[in-house]
């Protein structure tokens, strides 16, 4: 997945109907669509496999286990349909490689630090070296707060080719269009579009430089 | 969930029928089962249930997200009858406390550190400020190597009432008797079991201080 201006939703739902809902109102405007393990757990893992029908995929895991581990949950996602998988990078290179390896031609994306006020404690310190060795784990690219447009453009000298995607657009309070400014190269955007009164309208609209 | 001398299975596979048959085998010699995603994604999230009536679970997720992601995660396991489940404490404070709030009555353990090559990367530079955190967050106890027991004995010393589960016992090299002797609460053993000819047989066998 090779995004620019690009915008992925963040389907934070446990429901498959509104799920698929959504996914199906917004298609024509999003690049990908988002799932995390509560829709999974709550609606089974074919909810994979619907959507990856109608939209490309990316399951956000966060996978952090040992090797053999993430390499079956990778490739587990991958055969149902994903296009890509978030994983954690301090879990080290091998974890992360397993992955790479484990999702043959899809993509990987990891995360290096987060941002909620618990990231702060151990994932801050961490972070930076992460984003560093990202070229050598031959991941796709890393995720980056919207927020802090100031860091997505630091990151993205770091990064050269690998890709910047950007949660925290609209309910957080990030701007899109600035943090594709700064050198995101999609921002991912949950509750403004799928909490809307008309999601597939919502898509549109905050699609980033449309 | 409070072990003494306890054994849980590590039911590492990804076909239903297999792990069912290895769950109703063993059942009369362990305490719990732990599973993990590799197969909750191959056959679904009801196998959670499905072993729930026949055994202790422990749903060994490494629940590594926000708080509010890592509440709902823990809501489904418990939901679907998990007894406990696995997260990672480097996500921070808030990320494991959403856990533990989340699980209610039921236990929460804590990966502190891993194991593995890579896990000497990142992991083992917070392991020991996590370890000591433990009884701050509201955790059941901690995930410890049975592979080291002298890193087990500091560990129990540090933690007073927590519990310390520990995986590596058999096909990793590590010895039940030496774990629990060193003050593990209950040892994590998988491939030596379910991979046995005869898996009841292999739990009663490696059970610790039978």
């Amino acid at each position: 997945m090779r995004f620019k201006n690009g915008l992925i939703l963040a389907l934070d739902v446990t429901d498959r109907e509104k799920a698929m809902d959504v996914v199906e109102k917004t298609a024509p405007w999003v690049d990908a669509v988002k799932i995390n393990y509560p829709l999974v757990l709550s609606v089974g893992s074919n909810i994979i496999n619907d959507i990856s029908e109608v939209s490309s995929v990316i399951c956000d895991f966060k996978v952090a286990d040992i090797p053999n581990t993430n390499r079956l949950i990778v490739e587990e996602a991958v055969r149902r349909g994903a296009d890509g998988v978030i994983v954690h990078g301090f879990v080290g290179s091998d974890s992360v490689q397993a992955c790479v390896d484990a999702a043959d031609k899809k993509d990987v994306f990891m995360v290096t630090e987060m941002s909620h006020p618990g990231g702060r404690e151990y994932t801050a310190e961490v972070g930076g070296e992460l984003a560093k060795r990202a070229s050598e784990f031959g991941v796709r690219g890393i995720i980056a707060p919207a927020t802090r447009p100031e860091r997505i453009s630091a990151l993205k000298e770091l990064l050269g080719e690998l890709q910047i995607l950007s949660p925290g657009v609209g309910a957080q309070g990030g701007s899109a269009v600035d943090a594709i400014k700064a050198g995101a190269d999609a921002v991912i955007v949950g509750r403004s579009i799928y909490q809307a009164e008309d999601p597939g309208n919502a898509a549109k609209e905050i699609r980033p430089l449309k």
